[in-house]
C-alpha cells in the first residue's frame, strides 16, 4: 500500500470534512487517520489526514487529482509521499548533546530521514560526525562578516529540505533566512518568551524560577520569536546552582528538539501566523 | 443554535466519515468538532462528533433522522443534546477532598450537571451537603448484608445519569451494579493495576515507589478492575511518609476524578472493552 | 513535646552546623529535621531546623538561649513556636477558584492558619465568605486614588501575620506595601518571567507556548517581579483556544497558591534577594 | 582539595548530627553539603556528607579516624574517595537505546565512570560498542542451563564495582546474583509493581492505563521486585496502540536508568529494605 500525507488550510465553511473524505472514498483510497484544527474566531481550517491506495499512484499525480476540490474550498494544500525521506542538515557549536541524540535516532532507523551533512563553526564535533560516518565541514564564523559563513552554508544547504540548529551559537541574518527559503529550526535552552538571548540558564537562575524549560521553534527574522514547536520543562529546586539547571536542561533540549524533528518529518507541523498547529502522532 | 453531540461505533470500513459527514452536510448541520479513533488490528471504529442546526430540532428527531446510515453501517450510535443537564448522584464515607472539589465545580458552574443528593455511610459530611445546599442521605452500611443499604441507594438513584463514588469506601455488589444498569465512576488512590484494595497509600509507602498517583475509573464487578478513565501521578521521594503520600495523594485524587466527571459529562468518554476512548476537549 | 522551628542565615564558615547541632544537644532538645543550604560562590548560609523539648518552652525562651551562638555566627535567626496559628488576610476581586480552594484547605484542618476576614474590591464572592462564616468586607476600588481603599484594608490587616492576594485584581502601592511591612504572596496566572501584567492567557494563546503555568510569588514594588515561590505547568495544544487556557490554568493557579502558603505557614520558606529557598517539606 | 563522601547509617538517637559534625570540625574538614533521613516509625538514622580536606588524607585514613565515633553511634558507614572512578558493566541484548544513552554520557564525561566491558547475548549491538571503542563480548545464553553464560559473566565481571542491566533480556539466576555480590541496576519498561515479567507495554495496552512508566531498580532474587531507584512516567491516550508505548517508553527508560546510574555513581543511594533512600543531587 502506497501512503499518502495531505496537508490542507482553507477558509472555514460548510462541509469541508464530507467534501475531502468523499473524494478520498470516490478514488478508492482508504483514509488512515485524519485530524483537523478549527482555529475559532479567526475562522481558519487546518486539516492533516493520512490514505493510502493499493495501486501505486505517485504523490504528484495525487496532487493534482486533489486540485479541483481544493480550488471550490479555495485551500491551499500539498500531498506528500509518506515514504519520502527528507534530508536535513545540521548545524552545530561546541555543545554535543543534542547532536548525539539526534544522531542516535537517525543511526538507528527511529526517523525516515538523511542527513548530508553536519556543519560547525568549531571543530570540537568533527569527531562526533566521524564515529556516525557524516561528513563535516567547518564553517568559520566571522561576527564582522557574516556573509561569508553564510554563503557557505547556503551551498552546501542547496539540497536539504530543511536544517536544524542543535545548539548552534550564531544568528542567522534575515538575509540568510531568506535565501534559504525553507525551514529552520532552532532549540533555546528556556520556556520562551522567558530568558531570550544569551545565558538563558544564568538568567533563570538569577530569576529564581522553580521551572526551567527548552523551547524547540521555527526561525524566524527575529530572535527566539519565531513560532514555537515543542516545549519541555522540569522541576527545579534552591538547590540548583546555574550548572545544574545546565545539566539537567540538556534532557529537556534533546527532548524537545527530538519531538520536533519527528513531528516535522512525520509532516504533523501546520505554521499559522506567530503559533504552530502541531497534530497528535 | 441547537447543540448535538453524537457518538458512533461500528466496524472500520471504507467511506465511514465521509458517510456521516455527509449526511450532516445535508440535513444542514454544522459540524463543530469530529475525532473518531480507529482500534488498530481489532477493527472498530469510533466517532464523536459536535454538530448545531439553525432549527431547533430534537435530539430525538436527529437520533431518528440518523438510523438509516447507522443500519447501512450496522453501528451502535446515540445522539444527545449538548444542553441537557445530567443528573449525578454522589457517594462519599468520610474522606471530605473529593467532595469538596465536585461541589465547587457544581456551584460555580463548571460543570453543566445537576446533584440530586448526596449519600454517605457516614454522618461527618452531612455538614458540607448543608453548607451547599444538597440533600444528604445517611445508608447505614451493614458488612454482613449490603442489600439493605444498596436497596436504598438503588431507591434513590432512580432518577440519576450517573453515579460517583467520591472515596466512597464500601464495596457494590454485582447485584448493585447490574441493577443500576447505568455508570458508575470511582476513584481510587493508586496508579492502577498497582496497590488495588484497601491502604493503597501503605502499600505504595511499603513497596517504594517514586512516583504516585490516582486513577477515575468506570466500576464494573471487579475491585478495582474497571475501565481507566483517568489518572494523575506525581514524583515523591523518601522523605515522604505514609502520611505524607495520603497529603499529596489528595490533590491527584481531586483532579483525575474531576477530570473524569468533566470527560463523563461532555460525552467524551466511549467504553471499549477493559478501555475507554477518551477523545480530547 | 514542644516543637520549634528555628530559621538562620549567615555567612559561611567552618562548623556551623556542628555548632548549632551542638547547641541543640546541650539544651536537651531533639532535632526532628534540618535542612541548610550553601548559596554557592555567594557564600551564604541558610539553616531551618524543627526540634523538641520534653519541657515546655516557650519559643522567646528558645530565641534568647540562642542569641549568643548566632553572635558568634554573626547570624540572622527567629525561633517559631510550630504550634502558633499564623494570621492569614485574604483579598480577592471576582474570580473564585483561589478562594474555594483556600478555603476547603482551611476549613478542612488542612492548614494550621486563621482567616480574620476576606476583602474585596466587588462583592461577587461574598457568598462564599458567608458559606464559610468568615467575615467579608467590601473595599471599594478607585484607580485614580488607591490611598482610600488602601487605608482600609491596612486597617483590618493590623492584626494579620501575612495576606494572600486570591487572584485580587488591583496593583497594590509601594506605600501600602511599605507600610504593610509583612509578607505578602500573590498568584500570577502565568508562568513568570513571561506574561507579565494584564490577559495572561491571552498574552501565552497569541505567542502559541505549547505550556502554561501559574506563579505563586511574594509582592515587591514591581509588578510581578517579586521572588517566586512556586510554578506549576502543564501541557497544552494548538486545539486549546483562550478560554481553554484560563479553564486548565484554574487548577495549576489553585495549586501552585496552596503550596506556597503551605510552605509559608510551615516557616518553610527564605527569601534571598530576587529568589526563594523553600525547604521540602 | 580532596573531597570524600560518608554514608553512614544506624539507629535513630540524641546528638547524632552534632557529634559528626563535629568530628569533621575538629580533623579540619569542611563540610560541604549533609543530608540526612529519619525513617519514622522505624527509628533508622541515614546520613550522607561530602566533605574535604586541604591536605591530601587518603580515604582510608578517613575510614579509619572514623571508626571510634561509628562505634560509639553504633553505626555502619563508608568513606569514599570522590574523586574514585567505578568500574561498570553493561549487559544488553538487542534494544539499542538505552546503551546508546549510557555511552553518550559516558563519552562526554558526564559521569565520572569506566566501562571496561559490554557483554550480549546476542551480536547485534557489537556495532555500537566498536563505535565507542569498548570491548563487545558475546555471551551465548542456553535457556536450560544459565550457569556457562553466568559463569563467563562472573570471570569478567571480577573487577567491576556494579553491573548494569541495558535492557537485558536474560534473567539472572539468585547463584549468580550471590556470586558476584554487588550492586547490579535493572531497567524495567512499566511502572512497577505494575506489569511484571514480560511484555509489559502490551499488557499496559491490554489494561487501558493512561500513564505509562519505566522503573530502575536493584536486582534481587525476585524478578522485578528489586529496590526502585527512579521512575519516570509519561501520559497517554487511547491513540498510543502498543507500538506507541514501545515508542514513547524509549525515552522514559533511558532518563530513569540515566538518573539510576547517575545516584550510584554519586553514592547517594541508600538501601534500606525493600526500598531506597536517594539523596538529592
Amino acid at each position: 500500500m502506497n501512503r499518502h500525507i495531505l496537508i490542507m488550510r482553507c477558509r472555514d465553511q460548510a462541509g469541508i470534512v464530507a467534501r475531502v473524505t468523499q473524494y478520498f472514498y470516490s478514488i478508492g483510497a482508504n483514509l488512515d487517520t485524519m485530524d483537523q484544527h478549527n482555529s475559532g474566531k479567526e475562522g481558519d481550517f487546518f486539516l492533516r489526514a493520512e490514505f493510502s491506495f493499493a495501486d501505486d499512484k505517485s504523490a504528484e499525480e495525487v496532487q493534482n487529482g486533489f486540485r479541483p476540490l481544493a480550488k471550490t474550498l479555495s485551500a491551499q494544500y500539498h500531498i506528500y509521499d509518506k515514504a519520502e525521506k527528507l534530508r536535513m542538515g545540521v548545524l552545530v557549536s561546541r555543545n554535543d548533546h543534542v547532536l548525539y541524540d539526534i544522531l542516535y535516532r537517525w543511526k538507528t532507523g527511529e526517523w525516515n530521514v538523511e542527513i548530508p551533512w553536519i556543519a560547525g563553526n568549531h571543530e570540537d564535533l568533527r569527531y562526533v560526525a566521524d564515529m556516525y560516518g557524516i561528513p563535516f565541514l567547518y564553517v568559520k564564523a566571522d561576527k564582522n562578516d557574516r556573509s561569508l559563513a553564510e554563503t557557505k552554508i547556503l551551498e552546501i544547504a542547496k539540497d536539504t529540505d530543511f536544517l536544524v540548529l542543535a545548539r548552534y551559537m550564531q544568528i542567522l541574518t534575515a538575509d540568510f533566512i531568506g535565501k534559504y527559503g525553507r525551514d529552520i529550526i532552532n532549540i533555546h535552552h528556556s520556556f520562551l518568551p522567558s530568558f531570550k538571548g544569551a545565558n538563558p540558564y544564568r538568567q533563570a537562575y538569577e530569576r529564581g524560577v522553580k521551572v526551567i524549560g527548552a523551547t524547540a521553534h521555527f526561525v524566524n527574522e527575529d530572535l527566539d520569536e519565531g513560532p514555537i514547536i515543542e516545549q519541555m520543562v522540569e522541576r527545579i529546586s534552591h538547590r540548583d546552582l546555574e550548572e545544574d539547571l545546565k545539566h539537567k536542561g540538556k534532557n529537556l533540549e534533546k527532548l524537545a528538539m527530538a519531538s520536533a524533528i519527528e513531528a516535522y518529518i512525520e509532516r504533523r507541523i501546520l505554521r499559522y501566523g506567530t503559533r504552530t498547529i502541531v497534530f497528535s502522532d
